[in-house]
């Protein structure tokens, strides 16, 4: 329906100010359709077809723009991720706040993540494309390379401040530590094994970052 | 093909030396079958129908055992294990030693974890698994309830022993701590985020153990 508000009209140089808005909203469209779609019906029976039917956009506009679904859905993801970065009021590069507290930052970024994971928006989309990561080793490594190593490559940049800052054992390898905050948080996500809370995120973070520390 | 020799013709009565032998010698077969297929074609794909034909049985004969193809997957997993467990040489109610030394019996069972989850008979069908309950909440709470909880609760005996001998704080939740053994692993190997060695298990135990620990 929205087709002609779309720039699929366009060619792609022509870059006017109204075109790109146009551009934009459509982008905005087909990342929030691709988004709810995969968590309405799961990875596989997402289609482009879908995507654009729900997004209000030709399915050409989506074929321009992205060569697959796997591309248009990390896409969405990467941009949710933004998004939820710009939310919490910080700048998208930098989530983890370094304010010398480790304990106390860790605590912070861990209950965001936690009330992330607990929201329907995030939780049935990335459950989806979880999902199906787990089975396509092709599609997982992207899912990997894409969305979480970044994710992680902040926890070990907080961590190796905190190592260089007297607060974690010259020993301890952070890109093995990291994974003391996010593993459990991440199994208790996927596997639904036991209540996601504020309190289970402060527990963690105490046990784990006592077990890094110099004595 | 293997029907006649199944124990199909018999009435579940008829428990004679013979036809026990029989029965068992099916559902070890059924087992097989319904763990390589998921673990060849996914959950989604792997039927009653399929699991029979490659288990060389009747498909009655599985819809007289079990009411569905959920069923069978989760005593094919539960028997799995026990078998997992009887090979480590233990007893399947405790599979984690308690020679007084938490570090070197937590090695121990990381290190056999991951030598299971590098097992590609182990992994393809878990994995497949695994990634139907994160997407399907009913199935998923099976596999959490029938598979996972007993394992977890090995953990949570273990470390509570650990505590009573003053080797945990008093104020540590095994339940919690659990996870920062498991949470790491799982992640790693669903995600396949890095290679799952030993020496990784090493790490996380020398971590986790340590923040449980009093000073």
């Amino acid at each position: 329906m929205a087709e002609t508000k779309a720039s699929d009209s366009k060619t792609p140089d022509s870059k006017t100010p109204d075109s790109t808005r146009r551009s934009e909203r459509s982008r905005r469209a087909i990342y929030d359709a691709a988004l709810a779609l995969v968590g309405e019906v799961g990875y596989a029976r997402t289609t482009i077809e879908g995507i654009a039917a729900r997004a209000g956009v030709g399915k050409q506009t989506i074929y321009r723009w992205w060569p697959s679904k796997a591309s248009v859905l990390l896409e969405a993801f990467v941009d949710l991720g933004v998004r939820a970065g710009e939310a919490l009021g910080g700048d998208a590069d930098s989530v983890i706040p370094d304010t010398g507290d480790l304990e106390a930052d860790l605590k912070l970024v861990l209950r965001a993540t936690v009330d992330e994971m607990n929201d329907p928006g995030y939780d049935a989309p990335s459950r989806a494309l979880a999902a199906e990561g787990v089975v396509d080793p092709e599609l997982g490594a992207r899912f990997v390379e894409q969305l979480l190593e970044p994710q992680l490559r902040l926890y070990v940049d907080r961590l190796s401040a905190a190592r260089e800052a007297g607060q974690v054992r010259p020993e301890v390898d952070p890109r093995i530590a990291l994974e003391l905050f996010v593993g459990p948080l991440t199994h208790r996500w996927l596997l639904r094994t036991a209540p996601l809370t504020h309190a289970y995120a402060d527990s963690l973070v105490e046990y784990a970052v006592r077990g890094l520390a110099p004595r």
